[in-house]
């Protein structure tokens, strides 16, 4: 049975972050930043705008600085920096990131696989960082990566999940997110950690990062929302994915997400017309069709025309 | 929060009727009697194997009779035609169909775009068939097409498809689907209308036909199964569609289901990895990409190798 759908669902947007990051067609920082403004005046409060990562590992977005201070700062929005280390954070804080998001994978071969190192030089490394923030305005996001499956390992302890979720909140960070990096996750399993995470931290400060790589994206959203979660990542278009899932979806598509909370009802304060709009020019800004679908469908209530024979 | 997920989920898989019908190429009736003879060997109950409508209006699917006649009928699976009127029931009868299914939209305009007739003069056909049916060992199954929305006049009151669902059970249909033809529906909408019908007929004799257009189609398919429901109908690799939103994905994929299933732990008594490796060989077939995601991603179990560098 669906619980009852009340309470602002957070949208924070990631296409310009975990969107733009494996696209092999530069954008260029004018586009980055048009493309960040226009999303800043959709409604959105948070939005994750870029990354401070090595420009060999991300080449596609290795004008963080040039993004961050370029983008036109709407009062009461949050800009959301990726740092993977004390360097990527201090090029952050430069930049005037308003958080940072610290990302670590629960499975320890995906870590090596994709940070190219040790959950325990991550968590070291993020200590490094906690202890840059202190004094300043910075506040800190740690997210849990393959939270729900390891493409190399599998099935992931939901011991271990929870004991990074504590670890990172006894470091101090704000906030936390459990990510489903490649699309492993289903609504049950879904239910049950965010469940459990919940009586560690208040629905306020957890976020939940679904992909859509086997088509469950939506139904985890709701999974997540009916035990009280209340803020989700997503990208416009549905941008993003994984390279060990080639052709798979990326992220939950933005503007899916919002057409599913208009439907039945739950806010989000975002203007799904105008992000259509937007997720449209996609295509010809990357080169290539987006995996977002209500920006191919339209709304429920942009109706047809009925064929001439059929009028009554 | 999700409802214990118990009780088999019966999948009827439409991809040789409505995944065909609107495919561009031929298909050779070879070829689709092939593809109908490998579903029957991976544990479907029932198949959707064609229809017997005007050649003039689906000529993807003219050769109906040879390709009922070709099969090789699996015991215990149910092979249903959809006919339109008494001239399709008959060619279906003497074809050796299992089942007919009568399709009527709810909203009267998509009534007459579809069927170019009125709901009364579909009714009135209907009527025919029945009569047909009786004395044969045919039964009858009465879909409600665009129950949850209609591309032309938007939302269809409840009370309009229930009184047809009504009407199919005093005519003497034994079963009845509610389907999202253009997929506008939503879960808490889902979980509404079909807990209502489910007030009318036992869940054995309902079936749920959505559409993935807006990315719902799971979540649809968790919302009515959480109220009851636990006949769904599916296509492989997600074949079909509707021309009135192009770009958009058809019917809900039958692997991404079953792979949901297996996942959350409910029974199909279907093989995905076959229906993986069948679903496969689709592009070739239709010279296309088909919309399903877990025969790009692979499933949860089917692991990566890790990269050298991030090997313990």
């Amino acid at each position: 049975m669906i619980a009852p759908f009340s309470g602002r669902l957070i949208v924070q947007e990631v296409a310009p972050r975990d969107g733009l990051q494996i696209e092999p067609t530069w954008v260029e920082t004018l586009d980055k930043i048009a493309l960040i403004d226009q999303l800043s005046g959709f409604g959105f409060s948070r939005i994750e705008a870029g990354s401070f990562v090595s420009p060999r590992a991300v080449p596609a977005l290795r004008d963080g600085e040039a993004v961050f201070t370029g983008i036109q700062r709407v009062p009461g929005t949050i800009y959301v920096a990726l740092v993977p280390n004390l360097k990527g954070a201090q090029r952050a804080l430069e930049s005037g990131a308003d958080e940072l998001n610290l990302v670590m994978s629960a499975s320890q071969t995906h870590n090596r696989a994709n940070m190219r190192m040790s959950c325990e030089a991550s968590l070291a490394a993020f200590g490094d960082v906690v202890e840059l923030a202190q004094g300043t305005s910075l506040s800190l996001n740690g997210t849990v990566a393959t939270a729900f499956g390891c493409p190399f390992e599998g099935r992931i302890d939901e011991e271990r999940v929870l004991g990074f979720v504590d670890t990172y909140l006894e470091m101090g960070m704000q906030g936390i997110t459990l990510a489903d990096t490649t699309g492993m996750a289903n609504p049950r399993q879904v239910a049950r950690l965010v469940g459990r995470v919940l009586e560690r931290l208040p629905a306020t400060d957890l976020t939940l990062h679904f992909h859509n790589t086997r088509g469950l994206g939506l139904a985890n959203v709701l999974a997540a929302y009916e035990v009280g979660a209340r803020r989700f990542d997503a990208a416009l278009g549905g941008l993003g994915g994984c390279p060990f899932a080639p052709g798979a979806s990326g992220n939950i598509c933005t503007e899916d997400l919002v057409n599913l909370c208009d439907e039945v009802g739950i806010e989000t304060g975002i203007d799904l017309a105008r992000l259509i709009d937007l997720s449209r020019t996609l295509p010809r800004l990357l080169g290539h069709e987006v995996p977002g679908q209500v920006a191919k469908a339209g709304r429920n209530c942009d109706l047809h025309l009925s064929p001439d024979y059929a009028k009554l």
